[in-house]
């Protein structure tokens, strides 16, 4: 039997079992599992609820850079999406179609009724720039209309072949934010700032170190003049795309006739942007921030910040264990931290103690609190922290008095935040090679990490300089780098004054560039 | 031109103009618009708000319920709609069917895909009894594992011929709950519980008095055994249905497979719940508490209490109008209302302020203040209320010292809150007549209302006694009120000790419901 509270270790032996791992986590946590449609999931409670955290956190982001929520229809006519050009040839290849409004029992068997055919098929939306976009080109006449700041929580879907729980499925939940402006530098002000607001919110709130950055041109969302992302490493060393922010010029303005008067009484054309945050980040929180044990929440988005397992064994004593902790639960819900009431639960299930606190360390609950008759006699808590759960392979467990754990908790909640930061921090900065400077020493570097799959060492990613080419230069510069299984994440918007030559061509250097296996 | 804020009245001279009245309060207080989408609407940012300070109240109290949030699948797979025979019945005849998950360019003109044909259709979820009875099919094995308290935010699609925004749109937006337990006791106590955690909302959160009562065989749920409702009376006497609670036998548990193994080793089907509000509520809303100015917001679910309009002039003094306006805001936004922190805006746009306070006005503000240099200077707030905002003809405002004014408006927005309640309490009680006892004479006093829409006199509703007759006997009955345009609503759950002979057949009663026309 396994030390651990998880069935899969991230490595077994030398070899890289991280994604047999990561898939034992999201069932062993209760995190989500596959459901009989294809490709998507079914986000367990456990989930939802570090779901509900994000979004209630980042919708505050949001909403405090001026930003109001709104709902458009989940349906777009086929002919919005024929309109931009790029747009369709990123997306089409990927939707659902609506194609009839009724079923019909024809010969004892369910059908779409032919007579109840579409004249004109909808698409279920895999992303709303269009169908927002159509809104914009009615409200927005005079430049006193601008600027509109737009967010929408909503489901999208998108075809994938290869589905992975929270990282690639073909529902997923997200927010989109749309905006117009009157100018140019407005836009481009907007995208930057929703790119840091995404920066803080990973970094703050799901202690998630990235690194933000402008995608090359190749990787641009379809029918955007600049793609932004922040860009996590995860602890197999690939990067998740955990964020991305477009500048879409005036693309889909002209596409949409999103115009406005200007001072002059001439019509120009809005510019617009667009930006957003998935379920995906469940994904990338899991693979920070998981152990051998299983999950481990950053306070700020856990569901149940403290959970108390009470030692019940069926005897007189357990009135006194209950009372103790029923206290307990009381005060804790008094305290606050990251300003919110703390978010506190007692496991009354009728399952073993034993199994309900294994259960807590596989999901992840920051603070972990076991009573029993001589805790609730002695007027003392003992716990685990689960950011620093083991000591080798024994568990660790503290002992305070009541009192002074109450008042602690919210301190120990800060600390454990910071450190599962320090350690996602540490580790992206330990794992950044600046020194390959061809793409032979790539090849080298990479070609002995295996496969995508698991099996392969961790490797990071390497940062290096180019001459950030554009067209059938790029293209082939993207050809040998699949090869490896490679990917240029970003162009990082902190750069240094001076570049050595390009990896990929020893032309002059003008940027350096992320490359690393991704998700 | 009108006297009212708003293009229409409830009434133009003694004739009902309610409809045309409505469209105007969506449209003019920016609530919501038609989307290109058949039967959809955009829900633009005040009315999306309205929807959110819902939304969060709601889900406080179907949390402290014991109940947590997942989420399940957009779409269904078309074999588990035809599980359930009655399910089928109600709902195959308005669904939106996905058949392709590609597009193609075949002749320059983008179409389904033929070669991605999906070999068994989804349908877009109506309602998720069927895949969330799957999920729990795979979940629940033991009496251990009950109950299941789940519930779900997110979009469903029935397709509507005659959409109306809010009321009844192909898609909108809900939350519903679905639960599994051990007895029928367990579940029909859940059915109740959730029927009266709707019955609260509906009358503290939105203000509007409800009658929560059971709904006739022929208005039950598809596949329920009992489903309860509350119904609200709009301004035009109409009814609405503001929520349903439904409990379901083992209807759904049979047709899934969802069993557990008892005390005593042996398996048995699980009894199940379901219950759902959905955006239809905020139509409810606009009904019930709009006037000829509006729509007037319950101060608990404004997405803004208090709106500061500051009188700018483009002159020296508006530095003045606007520190004083900051420095009220700051006030404000340190006070609570409701159990949370006021919601306030300071409006900046570049509008005349006429405008905005007007615009403000329509859209329902509860507190609206208008702030000009004198104010300023004087050290005093001009406001006016929304539930009180004319004395006859004329607009009536109040001035108070600033800080009197900061710290009342806590008391004052309870008060407003209190006074739309008793208002259409008032008119709710008023309204409902019980001295009708044959079919002859409910023809008689309906009979006059004129049709469906605009034009007849507000009628209310009947409570009259009946026999409770089932099959065909109640469908004669369906189709003889239908004739006069009224349903059967509701049977109070408060009914008296005895009962008059049936309203409909004569034969002694054994219960009173409710009759009158509906949304």
């Amino acid at each position: 039997m396994s030390q651990r509270a998880l069935s899969v270790s991230r490595m077994t032996g030398n070899r890289s079992t991280f994604a047999q791992w990561y898939q034992a986590v999201v069932r062993e946590a209760d995190m989500a599992e596959p459901s009989p449609v294809r490709g998507a999931m079914v986000i367990k409670p456990w989930g939802y609820g570090v779901w509900e955290e994000m979004q209630r956190d980042l919708d505050r982001r949001i909403k405090e850079t001026g930003h109001e929520n709104a709902y458009f229809p989940l349906f777009i006519p086929l002919s919005f999406i024929a309109k931009e050009a790029e747009h369709v040839e990123g997306f089409a290849k990927e939707m659902a179609v609506v194609t009839h409004h009724r079923l019909k029992n024809i010969d004892g068997k369910l059908v779409p009724d032919p007579e109840a055919k579409l004249e004109e098929p909808y698409v279920v939306r895999p992303t709303s720039e269009t169908i927002i976009g159509d809104a914009f080109s009615r409200w927005i006449k005079s430049h006193r209309d601008l600027p509109v700041l737009l967010n929408q929580w909503a489901n999208v879907v998108r075809w994938e072949l290869r589905p992975r729980l929270f990282l690639r499925t073909t529902e997923f939940l997200w927010q989109e934010g749309h905006t117009a402006h009157a100018s140019e530098k407005d836009a481009v002000e907007e995208t930057m700032r929703m790119l840091e607001v995404y920066r803080v919110f990973a970094e703050e709130t799901l202690a998630l170190p990235v690194i933000a950055g402008e995608k090359p041109e190749n990787e641009r969302f379809p029918g955007a003049v600049n793609t932004y992302s922040i860009e996590a490493m995860m602890q197999d060393g690939k990067a998740l795309q955990a964020g991305t922010s477009h500048f879409l010029g005036t693309h889909f303005a002209e596409a949409q006739n999103i115009r406005f008067q200007n001072d002059s009484g001439e019509l120009s054309y809005c510019h617009t942007t667009s930006w957003g945050v998935s379920t995906r980040m469940v994904g990338g929180v899991i693979m920070t921030h998981g152990d051998d044990d299983g999950l481990r929440l950053p306070p700020a988005v856990a569901p149940r910040q403290v959970v108390i397992v009470p030692m019940l064994r069926d005897k007189p004593e357990d009135a006194q264990v209950l009372e103790f902790a029923n206290g307990l639960v009381a005060a804790l819900r008094g305290q606050r931290a990251f300003d919110e009431r703390l978010r506190v639960l007692l496991d009354t299930r009728s399952t073993k103690s034993a199994d309900k606190r294994w259960n807590w360390v596989r999901r992840g609950a920051p603070i972990i609190v076991e009573i029993g008759p001589r805790d609730a006699a002695g007027g003392q808590v003992t716990f685990m922290r689960r950011d620093a759960l083991r000591d080798g392979d024994k568990i660790r467990s503290q002992a305070l008095p009541r009192d002074a754990f109450v008042a602690q908790v919210p301190g120990v909640l800060a600390e454990i935040q910071a450190n599962l930061f320090k350690e996602a921090k540490a580790r992206l900065d330990a794992n950044i090679r600046s020194d390959i400077a061809t793409f032979e020493a790539l090849a080298e570097y990479f070609g002995a990490a295996g496969d995508d799959d698991d099996g392969g060492e961790f490797k990071g990613w390497v940062r290096a300089s180019w001459c950030k080419p554009s067209g059938a230069e790029l293209e082939a510069i993207d050809v040998r780098l699949k090869s490896l299984k490679l990917t240029l994440r970003n162009a990082p918007l902190v750069q240094p004054k001076s570049f050595r030559p390009c990896l990929f061509t020893g032309k002059p250097g003008v940027e350096e560039v992320l490359i690393s296996r991704a998700y």
